[in-house]
């Protein structure tokens, strides 16, 4: 038997267990997971800074890549504080809905359940171990986790202090199991494995998540890629759409939330561009044009076609002037990744179409992109952002943890 | 440009008209369709009876497929009604959920949005064709479908009647696709064609279920088998105990809510088998039972561990004694399909830890599995019944074929 099948297996076996497990035991869980991370901080810092070590002995390695790894003080005290938060959320399991009678006297309705075992596959990060476990154990669910090969002893601190704790509360230490075979093969083995896996939700750059689709028969939940747009209408208050996509660039530009490409209406092009052009260009992003924008500011770069499909998260942008709405709303369907879009109007009637044309999991009106996320958007936690139109789409809280079963209650009815 | 790439784009192009069609003009749609059925019926047959003519020529056809592949004027009756029938349904499109306001003003909510463009794989039954297209199109989708071969000029008359009804009431004919190119290489393309569809439905056997689950890089929801059981507990009023089993078994066995195993306590064993084995052997049900169900009843074939994990789909039953409730739950999770679940007992504990431990779409006390069916739960209609637990488990009605977005209303928010 395989190392991914073995700690598979245990999971599964957890979850039967984690499925009737009552809002307590798994808060107590939480509270045991969030001590022992606090109590073990200078074990897990010791294993995070091996793997930091291995790190700069390879050649040319990342710089975002290393801080992305590294732990410290303040990190360890964040996975505490998200699993202590995880303790004040409400339980979703167990929830009933839709409970009716139906003509024959059988009551049909739906309960809250939680999906199972959620296998996650993700980057360099080693608080996702904490924060995932966290979350799919709030929502009644075991977990099989593949971090990165170079978080591997990160990550074994972590999950080693983490199923003592959750085993020390009466729940089984199978609620957290990690695949520490670093090959590349645990990873396609886990992507075939559905027989013990409920969903698979990959965490990390385009390529794993591509690779993840392609390859996996376990259902998936796909996240990430976000070319958000914000598109400046002709009848916007241009202070306000300034102050709006100044923001959704600087504030945050390597998060998937960040906007990638303005439109602007091209009746207020020239009020618009050579002011917020400006003002991005003293930041220091780099603005590439269509023409028209090239027409109406300095300091923009050509844009080409390749520039509309690009998610930068970078201090770069791309901006094109359009002739209307509908020429807007046709850019972002054919060029954004569906994940957040926004409009600054003062039009009723244009963010009304604004927001039932274009096809993303948040539209805005008025608003930064930068508020797509589960706290932001009062779900208190998440588990990253579906880009997907399945099961779940937007910032994914506990409810994207679940499903649901029938329950049917009869007293001997037939057909 | 390949054949089923040109029908899936303008699939896709008809999926963003109908996202933002009025419930008026997908009802108009969905009378106009029934009333096409209705006036080309005779062009539909005749079509039908060259697939029936194709089929006989092969050398040892299957008599059961004949008889799903064949259409008269009953079945286009059929097709018609349930038409018909959706237009009564309320619009799922549209509905606002959880809409609050944030801390900072924003007000934060979702929307019912369709999922785009659905994919359809589906064997010989040719009403799929018009059920299919008519509940997606309800629920503001397109659909590509590829149906049997077998089947193929009896859809290719239904495509062609449904897409001019539907282009007769201004809404585009790319609502309904069909993949005329009957090559499975054409149903491979479809299984990876991510970009132009939102979910793929596999209808059918149990090969082509694996057969996409396997392959498929588009998200799938995975139907149909159901290895169902009815546990009668200690308690159980044995009367409408063997009613329920009876009717489950026999009622119509080559469907997926029917039983295929029946558990039985071993308090009862003695009272309860020798009557309900000698009920179903003299309805030409064939019983093959483990040791204490050979001792309590006659003509009961042995039971091999095989037979705990078959769907029969026919008149065939396992019985086995089980010592407790649990051992009749362990059972069930591990050799049921998660579909449809029942136990029998007039104990409210028994009845309520059964339907918390017990992990399937459906799970009933004191009633027949032979329920789970939309129409029977009150959907209005269903495209099948998800045995995964992503998106949508059990019967899908309109819902399943729905996503959501979020919708932010703000006045300026920037983070």
């Amino acid at each position: 038997m395989s190392e991914v099948i073995k700690k598979a297996a245990e999971a599964k076996e957890a979850s039967v267990m984690l499925a009737t497990a009552s809002t307590k035991q798994k808060n107590d869980a939480l509270l045991s997971m969030a001590e022992a991370l606090q109590n073990n901080q200078e074990e897990i810092l010791a294993a995070n800074a091996i793997d930091l070590d291995n790190l700069t002995k390879k050649e040319g390695y990342n710089k975002a890549f290393y801080d992305r790894l590294k732990l410290t003080g303040d990190r360890v005290l964040g996975m505490v504080e998200g699993l202590r938060e995880l303790v004040g959320l409400p339980d979703p399991i167990g929830e009933v809905m839709g409970m009716q009678t139906r003509p024959n006297g059988l009551q049909v309705g739906r309960v809250r359940v939680p999906l199972g075992v959620v296998g996650i596959i993700y980057e360099a990060r080693p608080n996702v171990t904490a924060d995932a476990s966290g979350l799919a154990l709030k929502a009644g669910n075991a977990v099989l986790l593949r971090g990165s090969s170079e978080a591997i002893n990160s990550n074994k601190a972590l999950v080693k202090v983490l199923r003592q704790a959750v085993a020390a509360v009466g729940l089984p230490a199978g609620t957290i199991t990690l695949v520490e075979e670093t090959d590349r093969s645990a990873v396609m083995e886990m992507m075939r494995l559905n027989t013990y896996l409920d969903v698979l939700i990959p965490r990390g750059g385009a390529s794993l998540i591509k690779s993840v689709v392609e390859n996996a028969s376990v259902p998936v939940i796909e996240t990430g890629t976000g070319n958000c747009h914000t598109f400046v209408d002709r009848s916007a208050d241009l202070q306000m759409a300034e102050e709006i996509a100044f923001n959704a660039k600087t504030h945050r530009p390597g998060v998937c939330n960040a906007m990638e490409t303005l439109l602007v209406h091209q009746d207020v092009a020239e009020d618009f561009l050579p002011g917020m052009v400006e003002r991005l260009t003293v930041a220091g992003v780099e603005v590439r044009g269509c023409e028209k924008t090239q027409r109406s500011a300095d300091n923009v770069v050509a844009a080409t076609e390749e520039d509309w499909y690009t998610e930068y998260l970078d201090m770069v942008l791309a901006i094109r002037v359009v002739d209307s709405l509908d020429e807007a709303i046709l850019h972002i369907n054919k060029y954004g990744s569906k994940h957040s879009e926004a409009i600054v109007t003062s039009e009723y009637h244009n963010a009304r179409v604004f927001q039932s044309h274009v096809d993303a999991a948040a539209v805005y009106v008025n608003a930064s992109t930068r508020f797509t996320d589960g706290g932001e958007f009062g779900l208190g936690a998440e588990m990253g952002i579906s880009t997907q139109k399945l099961h779940a789409r937007g910032p994914m809280g506990l409810t994207a943890l679940t499903s649901t079963k029938f329950i049917i209650n009869g007293d001997g009815q037939i057909r």
